[in-house]
């Protein structure tokens, strides 16, 4: 089988996201990294491209080089993964796929909710593929939990309660620093802060596992440094179209949590746990039963989480290796199969949805507000 | 020393609450146990009593005998516990108190917030101890906790976050159980189901280690048990007076969770997190700095820690000691020492205030409301 | 039902054992602290006895003095328990038994292996129930392991694997304090010093949850810190006589374990695991299936199991209560009911038998040594 | 800079290790997968060549033909990994070390001290890079306690102790299934079975991290599976040149431990603890302090614990990264660069020359036996 050429905008010298898009997409051997625009500084992204084993010719200085020059190729890549900052991704992720390129978009999609109806509509009209990074949907034993909620295994789900809380901005004597200032800012950050970092992908999750899609919701958000404009904690209350209650708590002062992704989901039958920190395990608790642990890699896993898994029971595979279950599922799509798993244009576009309308709410002390994009109600 | 004299009004035979309190009571050698209206069936209540040592002429058929005859003794009970169901708790402590009798009550004190008010005044104008059964804040680590945030190690505290949530009201086949359908009929349980029952002590926690109060909250409550008439799944969020953010979600439906009672407490140079579970050791992360292990009996941990641990270091000690810890300082108290961590009175009429406050802004799709007795406003 | 009347012998103010036993035997209410020879020190002993409720009368200077005394009362005590330090425990179990009394005796019963088989003989001829303390096998969820052992729930044992190691004598700098002085001083220690102290913890735990006794064994000692002149590590593989293979490691230099005591049970159908840090559940997974946790309280665990716990489900339960344990079935053996869990003399002679096996085999490079009392050879 | 030639002897269709090393060689990018000699079956091994990517000229029948070629090659590969069945380590890696590749072998080396001291000296006659494939001693936490303990954070080690222990050859149903029955029959895995499988990655662990070599042990082998002429479980103890006290438990038959290979360190100020199922963090305790968890990725780390982390703080790295960390340091050792933690041909001497010394100490009962490889006495 011969490999898919893949290429990157973003993801230059010390981000954090570029080396784990670059280790997705090479650990399986499934594209070769031929072409690039990694920095926003064109000399430094060219040079980082090149002692990163691109070549001289497809090293470029901006995006708009490796879309125009790409295009000209016979041999232009299939994949392009856009890693650039926020505020760009829209007009990029549009113009590669009007172009013919299949994307990757690192999250958020877009800015707005108008721009993320706007690449659905791309999306569909290129018929390419076109898809978000909500990686952690990707861990073996995420799709092992979606896997049990769809065969039924825990009933109807009644409760669905997730949390994403670190404590990496919590030092208010460093909230002056570039690399988390703009992180509060409207200016670069646009409408919502930590809600819109990590909470979508809180709320992406409880929709990936439950099968279902948020409805309407309630915020509250809270600045609890005070210099900042935009909220660094938030609770966001929602409601799914099945009638699951959710729960979703966001938060970027909570010193001492590391990587507090976790999703509870509640049905009539059952309850499961999962954590991100401890991605290779899966809790399940039948209803008036003990709690059972089920590892990544045991015999009897969903055919999802089997295939997702790729060494043995209980050797830890971690985040790098979700990433590239992404990327492992895009070439299948890219080759034309179908992969029922990989976040689409429509999860960024909720995605964004829900974030103007927690931001509504929380203006709103807390009233509860339509989380649909217009295109979905 | 010689010995206080103690009794009990119900924790009859098949009790929950009862052998926690009983254990509670004798673990130390500081009372005895020598009355009882233990049950409201008058004949087992005075079997029962006498089968755990109660001499024939204190072991009571009811509460009003107990009250009576016991006024009429000389060498009549110091404390009266109060452990009968939730309804009966106004009128039984306050004739008590009133008697001159110093009171351990159960929680919720009361029903309503004028009953929770009557009982801060009454109180204080017996001269008697009167407390309330929030046992968890007698643990030597929730008492580390607070002796930290009030020396300042975490800074300002921004943010409180707690949880209590279980699992054992989730069986819908179950919820026909007399003992747990009265807690989701408002005829017996009252305005509401699981915050009444676990969240009021979770609210407890989050004061008292802030040494705070709760002012205005916005709740969203759920009954996700359709035939339930009050909810068995809330969320809370609230403000305290010192400006810190509150986060609470409680919960009966939550299969797997077996007795899921934790609070983590962000301040702007520390963070903290226990957990009943677990309840022998205090997570504390410093900011910028690695997450240390508080361990129960280790050498400089604060002075009230120290002095309710009993045993040496990681030799558990679990929730009965909690609950003889407030027997300990129950027993200072009445011989006239101070007591600081004793729950009281106006922490019981807060509970109410709350309890009614979060119904009303439930009722309100999660307007916020003003969580205060009006005694305290 | 009356209640019995206790007294000890040792753990005066400022002991480490005496607390857990006042708290243990008094918890349930089964007994009267009437009587104690506290300290070595007559007056230190006197007063100290005095100010835990015990009459001036019974509150004696020295243990030959309450033989003396409570042996001419008529109301004298029904059970002793001797809390003195090691060397003193053979004599005075030994006359309190021939005495008449009921006898509750820390570990190492003895200090030598005909001493324990002389207790063994004393106690069979006196009639009276004596009992060694090895608290930790009256956890409800050690008497869960054994039952599950004994139904064939994980079928024949293969492998046994315990730990008893802490780090509190790591501390070379304070390796002359003479708290931990003497355990390392032959003089005061006798032959063994971290083997005998917490090693037969862990191998009568072993021999508790797979009723089976130890045959033979070798040892490894080391005294890491050279100062020392007996072990403060050790390793002792051993057989059972059913043929299971056991491992045992103890030290009390393994800085960063607190209380690090646990049994791993391994048999042909399953595996258990328990941790006395965590003593409230048990973990069984069955051969071939998934992990589940057992927790004390749960519906459906064994009688003992069920008996021996006295708050609801995941409410923990710690040290004290497994102490108390001993002493509620110490309770029900002295009133005529058999308690069959209860650690015998055989017990206490059996340890001293593997201890002196052990020191001589660590001293014959790990040769194999029959490690039974020779009475049970 | 141009990427490295790869090439694979063994690791074929379904095999567990195979998929490890692909992931780790591709994923940084390093290494072109140009060669492979996948399979003991000449067509399935090139037709699973051809489908991971290979040119039909470079997928080979065995890899006698692929030494052959690849030799006649201009372009040919740079590193062969042999990952075939054990008993031919020896001979493929001699002779592609002797035909000027670089070879990176999988566990065990050689079957034999003999084969395990050629290859040190074929190796170093060479000039080739010569690894064999400890790849838990590349996990970033790992290095960090070598780091630590290098640096004298935890002063002299004391002790080391060490499980690798598991329950995935417990079934004895299963017992007879050819992927379990091989590694008991001495016909196919030699004088060892568990101790030469796992023990040997536990005892690389504890020199690596204590930076110290094996002197002598004395073992304590069972086959407590009856039908396995060789151990299923074994004990260990030894001693290392540098006076440090270590304990090493292996088995196959531990029930419910998944992947149970962890490591403590015990120093005369400090200990440490590293678990394989938890890689990502390490586990500090000072004497006489609180401890404290060490985050991968957490500022402040060694060097090579930061080298080797990819992505942030806290979002795991697994087993296939551990696997690419070798890889990391092997590319860079081949372009001459120095790489002090790659795992070399003595440590493969030096685990035969400890499992013959096993083997032989324990069928003489334990006695203690000279661990080294004759040409390291």
């Amino acid at each position: 089988m011969t490999k898919l050429k893949w290429g990157m905008v973003g993801g230059g010298e010390g981000s954090q996201i570029g080396p784990a898009h670059r280790l997705g997409a090479q650990a399986d051997g499934l594209y070769d990294f031929v072409a690039g625009a990694l920095d926003h500084r064109p000399d430094e992204g060219r040079a980082y491209a090149q002692r990163l084993g691109i070549a001289a010719d497809r090293a470029y200085g901006d995006w708009q080089e490796m879309l125009a020059k790409e295009q000209a190729r016979d041999d232009r890549v299939d994949l392009v993964t856009v890693a650039t900052p926020n505020a760009t991704h829209f007009e990029i992720t549009k113009l590669f796929l009007e172009a013919g390129f299949h994307v990757l978009c690192e999250k958020p999609m877009t800015m707005t909710v108008e721009e993320g109806e706007e690449i659905v509509r791309v999306a569909a009209a290129s018929g390419r593929i076109c898809a978000v990074n909500y990686c952690y949907s990707a861990y073996p034993m995420v799709r092992q939990a979606r896997a049990m909620v769809r065969a039924g295994e825990i009933g109807k789900v009644r409760l669905v309660v997730t949390n994403f809380s670190h404590g990496h901005h919590g030092d208010a004597t460093d909230a002056d620093n570039p690399r988390v200032r703009w992180r509060y800012d409207p200016a670069m950050a646009g409408v919502s802060g930590q809600f819109a970092d990590c909470g979508i992908h809180a709320l992406h999750m409880a929709s990936f596992i439950c099968s279902d899609q948020v409805e309407s919701l309630s915020a509250d958000f809270a600045s609890t440094i005070p210099s900042r404009e935009l909220e660094d904690d938030a609770m966001v209350n929602f409601r799914m179209a099945g009638g699951t209650v959710g729960r979703l708590w966001t938060s970027s002062v909570a010193i001492g949590r590391q990587h507090g992704f976790d999703v509870q989901v509640f049905g009539e039958t059952g309850g499961l746990r999962w954590a991100s920190e401890q991605p290779n395990q899966l809790i399940y608790t039948p209803v008036g039963g003990r709690t059972q642990i089920i590892e990544k890699g045991e015999a009897g896993v969903s055919e999802e989480a089997a295939r997702l898994s790729r060494v043995a029971i209980a050797h830890p595979e971690g985040f790098p290796l979700a990433v590239a279950n992404i990327y492992v599922d895009l070439a299948a799509a890219i080759r034309g199969e179908t992969r029922d798993g990989l976040p689409t244009p429509e999860d960024g576009a909720r995605s964004m949805a829900a974030v103007f309308a927690a931001v509504e709410s929380a203006k709103a002390d807390g009233a509860w507000v339509d989380a649909r994009p217009p295109m979905f109600r």
